[in-house]
């Protein structure tokens, strides 16, 4: 069962996952293949035809004469087979000594984005797309209901050198029963500025980006588009909502039928201009089930895997960029790409 | 000139540094190189004879006859070509609204750890590896006692995956003018420590890992090595002296020659279970020049780079590893070398 362990001098939570163990052998390094893609592959298991190697399937969009764990679906998710989390037990925390460990609790799903295997997110069809996202909000607002959860995290990893194992477009979701400190962090930011200034400092973040312009990429009726000041990464792209909104999954279909259409639009462009480049995109939002809701303002964050963080990052903490983020989003404005 | 840069949400820094920056074309994959590597590489800037490709060098063990920047040396430290950090101007912070920015003000070396590109640190001789280390020390004193910097890091990339973008033996220094976060965070956990339970952590740590010995993969006369409880990284190493001592560039010339035999009897452990994995390590030791000094208890972290933090780790900061720390020290422990 996967546990959670704190550093007791950072204080920081890693989980211990022996499940997904592997022996020194299988860590030796092989060579990655390029060939071109099928449209569908025998041994994926989340092509159609292939149900039967994921899990029973958590909620899909299908035909309405087809049968759960069959084909029939166009967007489908189902629990991670090799799962960080656990949905058994309690948290059951443990002190021995200096240190303090807790039972891993959480879900861990992922989201098939697509029955056609060779699809890619910046160019399949919008429709395809639009239902994609669509069931980010779904599954999203599902875990927000339980009481158990304090965190719910949408997540990307496209491509092997940002994490992602199989190649078929997938998305990945959790739940967690804390606030993880990346985001607590963000809300103290956030909570510290409205003590001194008033006011949410993402909104204020906006206005200043908008008057500048150095940074945007691009703005349109919802969203703003900007490369993050401090980017940690060349080529990182901020999605904002230009309302305040604290929760990804209570926006209306409006706002998230344009999130969608923006969100494609922001990986076209990487792609065009970064040659399909890995990356990772997060979508933070508000904590839930809290005694108080905390002030939050949802975004994501889409961080291209162009350069390793290696001896200085860890080290420091401090991260080495070595792209201007004013020079990424000129890039990134003047590759508007034509929609179909 | 590269800058660092406040995220005014998390109140992390990162630095801009744009005298590195590439085209976006630039960052298209390339394959890797396999071949075996020869003695000397006309093309490498590490390689005697070309010792004009590098900034002129800051310190060299050479022979008594030779003169600088020319051959006769066997370790050689020199200005990063493309230095992260800056030793010109002043701090110069500046704020524009909501963000805040000043000078990367530091520097940025690099440790040649041989003349010869075809060695390898597990396995290069012994001699020669103790020189390296006696460099180390040589050149963090020396940075230690300007009242600019308030921390010197010492760190390795090994291997390609793990950032390294040369691969003649070498090791980076870096010192900076203020305590970088992931080091303010450790004082921040020992001094809470010592306010509740009183005394060091780290000493407690190591009596704990003794008693336990779970996670020990071996003890000599002035180091206990071991796989830390909530190691990030699959197979983490820790190598943390019995002795109280707050800075590394401090300690006296015997138990640098311990710390280098360890350090290496380590590499080699590594090399032989993981095939020469990539990996960082770094030096994490006390802040200097501060009004008080810091509890501290410096150690080395040695980080295989064996998986890739991806979406999960980067929203939330809780990484995910799939190897118990327990399981990586039993290989490590029982797959003692020989010394030649």
């Amino acid at each position: 069962m996967p546990e959670l362990r704190r550093d007791p001098v950072s204080g920081e939570w890693v989980i211990i996952a022996t499940e997904r163990s592997r022996r020194p052998h299988d860590f030796r390094k092989s060579e990655e293949s390029d060939s071109p893609k099928p449209e569908r592959l025998d041994t994926c298991p989340f092509c159609p035809g292939n149900e039967g190697l994921t899990p029973p399937e958590i909620c899909a969009f299908r035909e309405a004469d087809s049968l759960p764990n069959t084909p029939g679906w166009w967007v489908r998710t189902v629990p991670n087979k090799y799962p960080a989390l656990t949905e058994a037990g309690d948290l059951n925390p443990r002190r021995v000594g200096i240190y303090t460990a807790m039972h891993a609790l959480g879900t861990h799903e992922v989201i098939i984005e697509t029955p056609l295997h060779n699809q890619h997110p910046a160019t399949m069809p919008p429709d395809q797309w639009q239902e994609a996202i669509r069931m980010y909000r779904e599954r999203a607002l599902s875990l927000q209901r339980d009481p158990h959860f304090q965190y719910v995290l949408l997540f990307r990893n496209h491509g092997k050198p940002a994490g992602a194992s199989l190649e078929h477009p997938h998305s990945q979701l959790t739940a967690l029963p804390f606030v993880p400190e990346v985001v607590q962090r963000k809300i103290d930011g956030i909570m510290r500025y409205a003590d001194q200034r008033g006011g949410c400092l993402y909104c204020d973040m906006l206005a200043q980006e908008r008057d500048s312009g150095t940074r945007v990429i691009l703005e349109n009726t919802h969203f703003m588009v900007f490369a993050p000041f401090a980017s940690r990464y060349p080529f990182e792209v901020c999605i904002l909502p230009k309302h305040h909104a604290a929760h990804f999954a209570q926006e209306p279909p409006d706002v998230h039928r344009v999130f969608a259409a923006t969100l494609q639009e922001v990986l076209q462009r990487l792609a065009r201009i970064l040659d399909d480049p890995p990356y990772n995109y997060m979508i933070y939002t508000a904590p839930v089930n809290l005694e108080h809701e905390p002030l939050f303002h949802w975004h994501l964050t889409l961080a291209p895997r162009l350069a390793v963080p290696a001896g200085f990052e860890m080290g420091t903490g401090v991260y080495i960029n070595i792209v201007a983020p004013e020079e990424a989003a000129e890039y990134l404005r003047n590759t508007a790409t034509k929609r179909e």
